[in-house]
């Protein structure tokens, strides 16, 4: 099944469009795609004539085309009807928007067992039904919700496919944006009928170019489909990120009335767990760490260039003794070890320090700097470790409160990253006016969080990456030797 | 030892002002309290002259009175030679702010046993050293970094103690501001040398009358102290809240460099661990959850009356299905539970529903609204659930993205909440455009989170302020009855 005209579609139509009601759902599809997108868009309306200045047609065969997508925004009735249309005009792509199906039980599940089988039969690529469709930037946006009401996220490498619509523009769309987190495109799977996980799971890793991470909010894999995933994810050269929603025992029973899933799968989520090639955060802001941080590095100027950790050996530096300690307390947690530090590389350190620094800083792992650091001192200190191959990667926690800092230190930290390439995450707090050192370092592609356990949880989740990589490579090299 | 003058001085001197550097610490404290706060400043300069307009003075004794407060920024040696004059001159209190004492061991643990006994001797409440003092509105601010460059948190019902300053004016004033929770008075005790944990816990649970909420990040009990602290927690009318930085072993070594803690300590704060009085959070961010909760709910009218969450019973009410999951999956851990509803109690609510969202929402619990809801369902189910004695809590899960729902929401479930008294705590997500809903919940003191897990904690942040306060008061019925 092609699932280019999903994303890709020359022209889409869209029935279920009211003429009284401007917040109907088809209508607001019709007029976000013809004001905002690329894609051409045709309205389908019994009676024709026009709505807001676009011209509708009567039904699907009077289009002055055959579209690549049509969007379907009526009962559960009528939208099998349509999709009956689908296969008769060889229209090779739907969303399906609206309810009624499976996840009503009953008649909803015959309803949903039709559909499927014209949709296989004709290979018509069908997202949803119960479902928000796509958002694949410049093109198309499905979305039947106001674009005001909404935070659309930045551009960038990670495709994001979730079962919850609702998941999908809060959690995905609000904190990507508050992150910085770019996304190629977005998909609602809703009941995921016809076009599930899996499908785009292949899609996205082996015929997008714009995706380097593939993101999943899951409530359970589609049965019978898990077995494929896995495979495909083990294959794929993407950094495959899966979130299971539903985990517990009340989580479970409210997945019941949302998608359907059978808890039956749930052993198979907890065996793809064991699987080492997907990558899996414990939270939600665990998920948005990850991407974040791959995000950032995958597709841009790296600045670490082929460093990567392996250990997660690292050496934290900070400017005040309580922030330090925060982060050693994760430490462990996270997988993460402080490197020791002979009494040569300590002495080392203290050296570069000014003079009112020098008798008060300490020099163990963590790095405390003290408020009475200068820029230079913080320049000196990163310079050193840079060139320490012990450690993989430095924890900078820079808190510029105290009053020698100059607002120039994101710059002169980005300068040294530059040059040594030494992997560096850093804690900036997220005040407005800090933004000219936040963005200096972005500006470099430098991690910035804004919370300790963020900034802990990014090096954790590169290391992740690199024991998933690792694995990749040895699996295929065991494919070379039989 | 009386604390008062520490932080309702009506006047202070500072000694350590650099004519030169305008960022030495002892000229930025001189000048933010003469030009921010209401105290009287004066500053002491060997030479005297003046500094951006104000008159310094020779000595502490050529002063045209006793300070009730002297600030002290200068070496260690010299500090302790001020704190004999602080003795001399009956000088009640003051504020060490320079390191190289117990922190640096060796001569200057040696340096802060002299300083213990004169100050101990005398009674001069010293706070420090090794610290950022006090910060009380609108009277004193001993914070030696600029003004301009911190976050200072909105007034409120909270005392802030705190053993690190970083800690103190990053992790608490940065998040406290981003929050909305207001603080009263903020400590940064630093080595703690004479007044400690244990005074400040006595000072504002019984003498300030602003503290309703005492919030602690500690490393470490203070040696010996640690029995009289949960004895003062028991008695305390107010609620104290305790979260310890360095709990692992990594993090204890950070201690070691920081404040010095002992590691023995640590016994001691698992057995305060076991007691009953104190509020321990287990995170910084659950830490923040708690004290919002707390300031909005026990400061200002409160929108619940008397009623509290004693056992956990929640409902969960959602317009998104994967929302809905997420928040149930949560639950169990934090200690709630969703109650289950009845067939009638289902029929019911169903009937109140609009008839495109009624096929497609469902009545479990949790209660999935969908997105074609409307603002009179949402009304007519939180109406419904007020109503419910089985029912403790209402989490009510406010996606503003649906088209249907107006930007009248929240002014809407105010007023119910207000005339029902039955608790209500709201998700919404922290998007500029939903401030309007944000705004019109907390202008009626309705606690709002912005992510699912902080919503799930406030909950049982109150549920466990209950078990405290019962607690508090079958202990005070034992005293009764011997």
């Amino acid at each position: 099944m092609d699932l280019e005209k999903l994303f890709k579609p020359n022209s889409m139509a869209v029935v279920g469009i009211s003429k009284k009601n401007p917040l109907s759902p088809g209508r607001i599809v019709l007029l976000k795609n013809e004001f905002e997108m690329e894609v051409k868009v045709y309205g389908i309306y019994p009676t024709a004539g026009e709505i807001e200045g676009i011209q509708l047609y009567e039904r699907l065969d009077k289009l002055p085309e055959i579209p690549d997508l049509l969007v379907i925004a009526v009962g559960p009735d009528d939208t099998l009807d349509y999709i009956q249309d689908c296969a008769d005009l060889n229209i090779p792509a739907a969303v399906i928007i609206g309810g009624g199906f499976a996840e009503v039980g009953g008649k909803g599940k015959k309803r949903q067992e039709k559909l499927e089988k014209i949709a296989f039969k004709n290979e018509i690529a069908v997202l949803g039904p119960n479902c928000l469709g796509v958002y694949a930037p410049p093109i198309v946006d499905t979305i039947f919700l106001p674009t005001e009401r909404i935070t659309r996220p930045p551009k960038g490498s990670v495709a994001l496919i979730s079962q919850s619509g609702g998941v999908l523009v809060d959690q995905f769309f609000v904190k990507f944006n508050e992150r910085n987190i770019g996304v190629s495109t977005a998909v609602s799977i809703g009941n995921r009928a016809v076009v599930d996980e899996t499908m785009l799971l292949k899609y996205f890793s082996q015929v997008d170019p714009k995706t380097t991470n593939i993101a999943f909010y899951l409530e359970g894999f589609k049965e019978g489909k898990a077995k494929k995933f896995l495979q495909l994810a083990k294959e794929s050269e993407d950094t495959v990120i899966v979130f299971f929603g539903g985990k517990t025992r009340e989580g479970k029973v409210a997945t019941q009335s949302h998608t359907a899933s059978l808890a039956g799968d749930f052993k198979i989520i907890y065996d793809a767990l064991r699987q080492n090639y997907i990558i899996q955060p414990h939270s939600e802001r665990e998920l948005l760490t990850c991407l974040k941080v791959y995000d950032v590095l995958s597709h841009k100027r790296n600045p670490f260039g082929k460093n990567v950790i392996t250990f997660g050996d690292v050496a934290i530096v900070s400017v005040s003794g309580g922030h330090a300690v925060l982060a050693s307390d994760m430490l462990k947690k996270y997988g993460l070890n402080a490197v020791r530090f002979s009494t040569r590389e300590k002495k080392d350190l203290k050296s570069f320090m000014n003079p009112s620094a020098q008798n008060i800083a300490s020099f163990n792992n963590p790095i405390d700097l003290t408020g009475s650091v200068l820029d230079t001192d913080i320049e000196n200190v990163i310079r050193y470790l840079s060139d320490l191959d012990k450690i993989e990667c430095i924890i900078m926690l820079l808190l510029p409160y105290p009053p020698n800092i100059s607002f120039q230190i994101g710059r002169r930290i980005a300068n040294i990253v530059l040059s040594k390439n030494k992997p560096v995450v850093c804690f900036v707090p997220y005040v407005p006016k800090y933004s000219l050192i936040i963005e200096s370092l972005e500006l470099a592609n430098i991690p910035v969080f804004h919370s300790i356990k963020e900034t802990i949880q990014a090096v954790s989740a590169l290391k992740e990456r690199t024991r998933v990589d690792n694995l990749k490579i040895k699996n295929f090299f065991w494919k070379e030797r039989p």
